[in-house]
């Protein structure tokens, strides 16, 4: 069963609460704009699908210039894949052999890259290929500064050199810094991606002394791409976020000549409850994702308090009555989404729109 | 799609990763234990189907005496209704029209209760009642300290008064103190609830004023509800996590005369990626939720730190190696258990066990 019930043609206005609304207009606006900005740059774009687990969203970033998609689990991957998406990178590591041979037998249907990071990695995709008799293409990541997966730079070459002689395909490097997208600063940002293009020529030194070429750095997300891509060494962008948006990226401080997106997700809510000071609506965490913090009300200055897993508490002057709908910006867009089973794709903005298509959330729950 | 793929008769050791796993004989003692203390104390139990949303679970309740089941959102009500269960309570305002109308359809085809707390809500709900032609239970909320829904205490009989007036049935009052229930220590319960016995005994002469008496005062959660059971005042209880329990409430101070309840829900989760002094799982918070803060290694003293959406990082002595499999105990059930389709029930343990079912989470994002 799908909440809430609704249609195309359906005005937004009778959408049932709560309710994860796409604002069609700015999505396609900012799938445009980051298509536009990597082509202008012959950078290759790979958007990644974590954020927005939906076919239906994939195919316009594809129809917009976009190589592929990432995801970062084999049954994310397995559920684009059964929606018609054909080319699929899990930018993150898989090290169990039954996962693996998912990977392998859906690496017969697909186009399907992965990443890895350990010698035991190698030894086991190997084995999970050789049985399915398929192929991937393999990135080597690298640990870049976030201190989470990835090796240390200078052991990629013999990682590289691992992977070759276990008969596996080298296709580059993974480098993303998932810490650097939200320093609030410019500086801040421009120094966490100059050290992580130290890491990456750290990297290709060590490939190039045992005499392997690069054929591709790929990294990067909405927080910093513009700085991966001023430094000449990425040559696929993996910005998610960017699409959607959220209030976490909306409080970043813009990079001058960075391209300016627009939020584009939101919540539908309403009030529910009332008192003199404060004003309950019908959304709470299992709503809205709160890891990066609390939403914020689109278009208002009430302060948002949480008010557990199903309601947010405003407060503030001129407080909305009774029944009034109430849209709030998400603290995060990717396990956002995750909660939900279904995106309501509306055209012609938020109060007088019209639902123009409900998208299944394809991928949601896909942890595993 | 669901993930990850199981059935029953699995070893628990070949279950994909991450898995929300229930220990079975874990569950089955929370439940006769917290059934057996209000059976001796002849008070009602309805437990709260917001934090397990499966059909499975409550009938357990029920079968172990449970007079029904609590829901938040009136699409649980509907979820829950259509996998069978036939007395829900859907403890929380309702305020729009359309989903009144859905409320009023609902209590066509099962014994359905809600709560109330303003004049529109009353009014509201008792004509879409008339035009379905069905009947509720209706209960007045009443704010007992938490300061999000219900009236003030003395308002509650002037409510009751013109619920009845407008021809609804007044079942009680709706009284919970959520946010007792993680203070840390029995003092600070114990002086909560008796802020909340003073706001009911209130709300109860504000009733008396008026002539009417109170069938019921519901209420009481996991943390708090040996106060409310002791006070007298509170007929039936509404407990939740006890069946599951979680990190944050293992957190609290025991009170001394408490049941003991233990821990039954768990995420297996493995090793993906080795530094040298850190080990990463393929489980973050799209498989935990942390809006109460982050999960906690079962049986060992690593340490746990938020690795993002898909990732957790230990640091800790002896730490696991690639491939090892690591269970974890969520820092907040209900909204953990809303991420995943399904639960699995294992039967002998968690190292050992076996899969007995798989259940649906049938109320998964009904948030409507």
């Amino acid at each position: 069963m799908t909440h809430p019930h609704c249609h195309a043609g359906d005005p937004v206005a009778t959408l049932d609460t709560p309710a994860l609304v796409v604002d069609l207009d700015a999505l396609e606006r900012n799938i445009a704009t980051l298509a536009a900005f990597a082509r202008e740059r012959k950078l290759r774009l790979r958007p990644h699908a974590k954020m927005h687990k939906s076919a239906a969203v994939a195919r316009l970033q594809l129809q917009a210039g976009a190589v592929g998609l990432c995801v970062q689990k084999t049954s994310e991957a397995e559920a684009l894949a059964a929606a018609g998406i054909d080319d699929l990178y899990i930018s993150n590591e898989v090290i169990d052999p039954a996962k693996l041979a998912r990977v392998a037998a859906l690496a017969r249907r697909v186009k399907l890259a992965i990443a890895v990071d350990s010698l035991l990695g190698v030894q086991r995709l190997a084995a999970a290929l050789r049985a399915a008799g398929s192929t991937v293409d393999v990135f080597v990541e690298i640990d870049v500064g976030q201190g989470r997966c990835g090796v240390a730079p200078e052991q990629a070459g013999a990682l590289a050199a691992a992977l070759r002689a276990a008969g596996l395909r080298f296709a580059g490097l993974q480098a993303y810094q998932g810490k650097a997208q939200h320093l609030r600063s410019p500086a801040e940002r421009t120094a966490a991606i100059e050290q992580a293009a130290a890491a990456v020529r750290t990297a290709l030194a060590s490939l190039e002394r045992l005499g392997l070429s690069c054929p591709l750095v790929t990294g990067a997300g909405t927080g910093s791409f513009v700085h991966e891509a001023a430094s000449g060494l990425w040559g696929e962008l993996q910005c998610g976020s960017y699409a959607f948006m959220d209030r976490d990226y909306a409080d970043n401080e813009r990079d001058a000549d960075a391209p300016r997106f627009e939020q584009a997700l939101f919540i539908k809510s309403q009030v529910i409850s009332r008192g003199a000071e404060h004003a309950v609506l019908d959304a709470g965490h299992k709503s809205h994702a709160i890891d990066s913090g609390l939403p914020r009300v689109w278009r208002h200055e009430w302060s948002v308090q949480n008010g557990g897993d199903e309601h947010c508490i405003l407060r503030g002057a001129g407080l909305p009555p009774l029944g009034e709908t109430v849209w709030l910006v998400p603290g995060h867009c990717d396990p956002t989404v995750n909660l939900h089973a279904q995106l309501v794709a509306v055209r012609g903005g938020l109060e007088r729109g019209v639902v123009e298509a409900v998208w299944p959330v394809d991928a949601r729950g896909c942890v595993s």
